[in-house]
């Protein structure tokens, strides 16, 4: 997903790579604390007023670090907005929606782990990797964000966090019980999202699997080949 | 899904390709009157009746020119009726049900949004978008008309076009909750319809980017290999 | 699914050739009232005993006609029993429940199709045709085998027929929405079979008509290249 | 899942080869053992004690043998722990939840069926047994473990061992009807694995047959393709 440098006249500001290097960890740290703070939010009782409204700061400054960083982005690319909007069609998803930010997160983290570690895994895991943490930290996002949206619900079946976890692993692995459902236009909003996204990432994570073992099977096969 | 030549011994009309260039656009607008019309007929509350009639008159119309694009395509064709409707066999399903026209209505916007892009879209992109497109329309008509099925029946747990929309996620996704299901003979068939359809097309969408992902890291593999 | 030799000592009788040939469409008969039969016998009301009695005897006769096409076949093959029976597991599961037959109708119905049409369909199309029609016979039966099972237990969700094909087609598509689901053994046990049995037959279809969306869009790429 | 040599500059021990060909038969003996003595302590009626008790003995005396298995191995390998358990993290999960056991299980009756029988497999089918081999008795164990999980909860719907071989059935196909559902933690979390596990599993397995589909209806198209 690294943005392909587009046919237009003018060259991005040479000063864009330095930037994009060196916001890569800062960014990194960044999004772990907008979840941390989101889920603290979140999660802490309503009577420790304190703990939550932190939370809800470091959601802020962290968001904030964000649309600083897609400005200067967008300032040192030196094209039109239109243009920057659709070359970086993830990043301005991922800055309006930053729910979605796991998504970027794990790439970066990828990367890193990639540059330090010697046994390299085979596509297959990487996909499988990739697709897998993805599917956690956006289900983790989403359990927070529709845990948020329903536990004063009136009639909502979702109450706990527990049972908000519970949901989202039914949703995304497409299994859906419907013992537990959101109720409200904004739970389901999310759902929506976490359907789609779950299937895709899912989807990529088994077809990875099957291909994987197909490729495990086929290659014993041939060890056993000149053996017989 | 251009319908090849057929080895009929009578050659089709000339004119015929004339007509199929020339009404592709107007058919794409009465496309999306149809819907939009049929939307506003479902939709607009009881009360408000000349709304609700416009609606269903623009439905009418717009279902004529399609009845009338069909005949002249035969009439220019030069087959005999049963190879016509056999090569011409999505074109007479949307014809009998005009909710389906979705189907078309993407391909010829891709049509037209390719002609006039610079940067192509890659192989797996276009069927994503393709196939999510058409499972949106898809979606879209369907809840409108499950909705409409469903709306006065007694015991419906679909009372909102909320509710069907959501239900219309659930299904197309395979996740199927149950939390709000259809009940009447209509609103099941247009449901056993909308599972097989979103199957294959959400199959195709998932497909297409499990595929895309596994070469976006293959790529990134080789990318790496000469620098490391 | 044609049974490879065996790389027995012994040669089959050369008539068995010539039977399987012949018996190829009494065969196919055969199953398609077998399958009336059993709808007829389930499906006609309690008071009508005697269409649902001869419904009875038209599974019983062409049941036998099976099993007698069963031994032809094992005395003719030459082969020990235990070998046959592993050659011919297929043909061997299907006399035991002769309800899956629709597998094998519909690999004959193919085979004369293919005789006798001239435009020959693309790989992908045969295997949707393939999975697709026995997705629907083996949705009938099963259908017709849980209802018969479900409707006269006391807490019974399926009551009638449509909804047995209601919930068929929400088990076949994996929607499951359980909103009617068997709550017998034997309503339970025909349901595991037909999950695992569509879930393949309905992978297969998805996974074609994925590959097949898939080569249309790329073919239609290659048309376009030379002529920008 | 053979484990690579690692690039480490200690060798293994000459023996470890030894003792791992030599441990494989006994080991396949236990797992069998532990699940059945799982199954006999949880499905037992609770007077019959002796029996429940045995079972658990059978589990204890069992999973102690893999222990000893496990340690011997990682001496004879040399490694320093982490390392090890890095490079057999497969056998250090299965050692943890032993439940998991089946995944190796399989890989061992697989690797002795081959050793015997002639005609060998084609390449999907054996993705297809293995993977299907593995789902049903991950299946077991999984069914065994939330049943004793959820029998004595106040609010369950899985009551008998049946309701919960009906749930894994469900659950392991993605269906999901949600008429029965786990509703403690504990028989949440494990829910929560099968469906991931479940879905690889299946995924693989549908996969496959897909695949193996295709190819027989290309084959047959090539086998025809110089006769018409």
């Amino acid at each position: 997903m690294r943005h392909r440098t587009p046919k237009a006249t003018v060259p991005p500001d040479p000063r864009l790579e330095r930037w994009e290097a060196g916001a890569e960890l800062p960014l990194l740290a960044a999004s772990l604390v907008f979840l941390a703070g989101y889920a603290l939010h979140v999660l802490v009782p309503e009577g420790n007023r304190f703990v939550r409204e932190t939370g809800l700061v470091a959601v802020g400054v962290t968001w904030l670090m964000f649309l600083v960083d897609y400005a200067v982005r967008y300032r040192l690319s030196r094209q039109r907005p239109i243009r920057f909007v659709r070359t970086h069609w993830l990043d301005t998803v991922v800055l309006v929606l930053p729910l979605l930010r796991p998504l970027r997160v794990v790439k970066v983290y990828t990367a890193i782990r990639r540059r330090g570690s010697r046994a390299r895994l085979g596509l297959h895991a990487r996909v499988i990797t990739y697709a897998g943490l993805s599917a956690l930290l956006l289900g983790f996002a989403g359990a927070l964000n529709v845990y948020q949206a329903e536990r004063h619900a009136p009639d909502a079946t979702i109450r706990t966090f527990g049972d908000s976890v519970w949901w989202v692993a039914a949703t995304l692995t497409t299994v859906g019980y419907g013992d537990v459902v959101p109720v409200t236009v904004r739970g389901r909003t999310v759902a929506v999202g976490m359907m789609i996204g779950g299937l895709a990432l899912l989807g990529a994570v088994t077809g990875s699997f099957s291909s994987w073992l197909l490729s495990v099977f086929a290659q014993e096969g041939d060890d056993e080949a000149p053996g017989e």
